[in-house]
């Protein structure tokens, strides 16, 4: 073999992995700023509807099914199985859950969706270490601001992008393993010393390739799954003597260096850690679609309130920020014609139309992405009205912001404008929790009662008073158990 | 969310996993050149032996421990646990296991252990679906194939080197559990399309850093482990509906983008495939230390058996290729002066004293890696008098070879030379069946009973007349089950 050789380190100042781990240890509940306890509570809640939505996916089934056959210790709850599983399975079908629906929370600039594998992994852990709310909140909070700011390392100012998007690289799981191990290893009691050990291990399990975006398949559903999954066994495996390395991070062959071939910036992990929080500043999405078509909605939902007449509509004019026309506005011909509610999801002129015609949740909800609503001939013959452009004034915030400018052009030659230059569900634009609890709703009462739905939004909202949290998810596994997971063939 | 948007794909040619899937499901028992069926025999073989050896290291009883706690059904045999545990566990195991010892074989010039991961993960599948000894050995060949190709495409001609070791990359366990995927998949029936859609998932889940050989920490001992749980979990969610892109090697967000940033040779994984098999050309290790301290050991035992009298020398040379002096040569007091069994490993001048002196197994066993004998002061005085330098006639043969030209100088001017131009366990100096045996037994006999070493390598060296390789592992699982994994501190 020729692994390079072993060799002793002379370390001055701290790692990055150690200065992460003294930041985690330093930050139990009682240390967080109320506004990441409020923006934790919501995330949990957020990630929980999400889930119980997801259940009726056939991939969902099928995830349930695979760690169902494993069998095991009962340990932790894995929504809509009815009976306990080993934590390591329950967090990867709550990960796949969570997921699944491309509904769960982003940070702009990293571009990564935090909560899909962090609370998954979290809740797991947190129910089979018997953890209290406040330690479920404060596990979440660390494990949320470390896997933003590793995924804030591989932001390219130059060109705009997360570099590790630009390899192919699924951000989302890679820097998810390494937040959620951070928040696994805080609920079992770790130290520092074994926070680096688990980072350390994480970083070797951490993985997730986006190329089913382009060519086709559903293994992306399955990625925070997994991310959840190496975390819960990378603690576990720390508790049984497992150690890495304290360069983990930075070293010369550790996570940036195999991931970006060691093109990062290092401060972006650590400076403010724990004074200047990220976490509050993760967005919502308040519609299930593409994050960058959410402001289109919101100006197309502007313009329909004003009492537009669509029959009298020639022509629509979409403008955002040039990098991402080609996301959701390219080819527009197909753009214009989704064949799926998947592909809606990342379509400009669809996501004008379904907020010119409105819908459920908090303007649009699950609802309104079907296969048969995108098939819809009506819907098919204004999204034939719509281009999709470049921008200025939306390219300049980009990507702190996915603005988008709407021109709306009558018959009788009368034109509307409306510019929605930030998001709705960020922190200039915060959804309240009430707000969220409606989004919640939209999506649990699908699949369970409304007792149940208000039971849990209600525990959520009170979960630093919760002694011990396993009881949080015990009536999403109960009371799905006889829903059938794949009713639904989205 | 901004991952790139869903869209068709057209395709003309078949795509690198689709060339792959249809090589392996064309090459069954019957379609194997006598030379691979061989070749896998004795890599079964020498897989258990090294991990039944390996079940005396701390960390093996922590992985066995680990997977232990999860539970589950009783599917595969980990080596020294009594009961079986599920299929994923088992590989898991198994895995960390056979990569423990770096005792492994190697392929060159892919620079990778393919056996360590191929083998648990096949062992585990073929136990869980009651698999035939002919079936067993077409999966390994196959996976192996495909696991040392992958890492073939990432060998670097201008540099000599391979670009996943040159980014921190593990390609041990990256390509590992790509190769693996492949074993499990066609264990478990699958056809073309599914072994596509596996590898689709597994290179999401393919993961490994090497940090760790630089600053410390045992977390590259499960890298394989993991990576043959990935494996059979992977094939598990294919059977269950998981799909994965038909370009997930090649494409512009696929494996190697990935990892390689793009930069590959996609021919090396498919020329000649099915006609000129790299199986046969892959090295044992017939000494449980470092691939490139091989020939110098060698060396050593050639001069030694010339009637040395160790006194008497006042210098010893050891001439190298030169990129390997790095690794086992620098820098020169440490390697003089190894603290440890495994710093003695990856030490040119330990080497030398090691075969000088002679030992166990093949000619020097794990019993000459102590902690101990590393620190011994005879050894100490010996290797003090050895110097590690670059020899021409080396370099030129590197990576396809590792040789060595070892000088050693007496008090009376005597200058006595041998060079070993040719690694021993590699196809131009092949091992044996019964070579590999005498290593079999050597680290086998350490742990189990005798009856239990014959019986495990005679149902091996017949391994393609066993209707159900379930009953292969069985006895070292319960054989070991009261022996302490955990006696030796290595």
């Amino acid at each position: 073999m020729s692994d390079p050789e072993p060799a002793g380190l002379e370390l001055g100042d701290e790692t990055l992995a150690q200065q992460v781990a003294a930041f985690a240890v330093a930050h139990p509940y009682e240390a967080l700023p109320d506004a990441v306890v409020d923006s934790v509570r919501k995330r949990v809640l957020d990630t929980v509807g999400i889930a119980v939505a997801a259940t009726a996916l056939p991939t969902s089934a099928g995830a349930d099914a695979f760690a169902a056959e494993q069998g095991g210790v009962p340990q932790a709850t894995a929504i809509g199985h009815d009976g306990r599983m080993p934590a390591g399975w329950a967090a990867f079908v709550n990960g796949v859950l969570a997921h699944s629906l491309d509904y769960d929370d982003t940070h702009l600039p990293s571009v990564l969706h935090p909560s899909a594998t962090v609370v998954p992994a979290s809740l797991a852990a947190a129910e089979a270490n018997g953890s209290s709310g406040r330690e479920l909140i404060a596990a979440v909070a660390c494990g949320l601001e470390v896997c933003v700011r590793l995924g804030m390392a591989g932001y390219d100012r130059a060109s705009g992008a997360s570099l590790f998007f630009e390899h192919g690289q699924h951000a989302t799981s890679i820097c998810g393993a390494m937040g959620a191990v951070v928040s696994v290893g805080l609920l079992s009691g770790f130290g520092p010393d074994e926070i680096v050990h688990a980072l350390g291990l994480a970083a070797s399990m951490s993985s997730g390739i986006i190329e089913a975006n382009r060519t086709g398949g559903t293994v992306k559903r399955m990625h925070c799954g997994w991310a959840a999954h190496a975390a819960v066994s990378a603690a576990q495996l720390v508790r049984h003597g497992f150690t890495g390395p304290p360069t983990v991070l930075e070293g010369r062959f550790g996570f940036f260096r195999a991931w970006l071939h060691g093109s990062f910036d290092a401060a972006a992990v650590t400076e403010g850690l724990g004074e200047r929080w990220e976490v509050p500043g993760i967005f919502f999405k308040p519609y299930p679609a593409n994050h960058f078509t959410h402001t289109a909605i919101d100006a197309a939902r502007a313009i329909s309130s004003r009492g537009v007449d669509l029959a009298a509509v020639t022509s629509v004019v979409l403008g955002v920020p040039a990098p991402i026309v080609h996301t959701i506005g390219e080819p527009i011909e197909v753009k214009r014609r989704p064949e799926t509610g998947y592909m809606a999801q990342f379509s400009g002129p669809y996501a004008v139309v379904a907020g010119l015609l409105g819908g459920g949740g908090l303007a649009v909800g699950l609802d309104d992405y079907t296969d048969e609503l995108a098939r819809d001939p009506y819907r098919r013959r204004l999204m034939a009205l719509v281009d999709v452009v470049a921008d200025d004034r939306c390219t300049a915030v980009f990507p702190y912001q996915f603005p988008a400018v709407l021109r709306v052009e009558l018959r009788d030659g009368q034109e509307l404008e409306q510019a929605v230059m930030v998001n709705r569900g960020g922190p200039q634009r915060p959804l309240t929790y009430d707000e969220l609890a409606t989004k919640f709703a939209d999506n649990a009462a699908r699949v369970v009662p409304a007792a149940v739905v208000e039971a849990t939004r209600d525990l959520i909202g009170t979960l630093e008073q919760l002694d011990d949290v396993s009881i949080l998810l015990g009536p999403l596994g109960v009371a799905m158990a006889n829903h059938s997971m794949s009713k639904e063939g989205r």
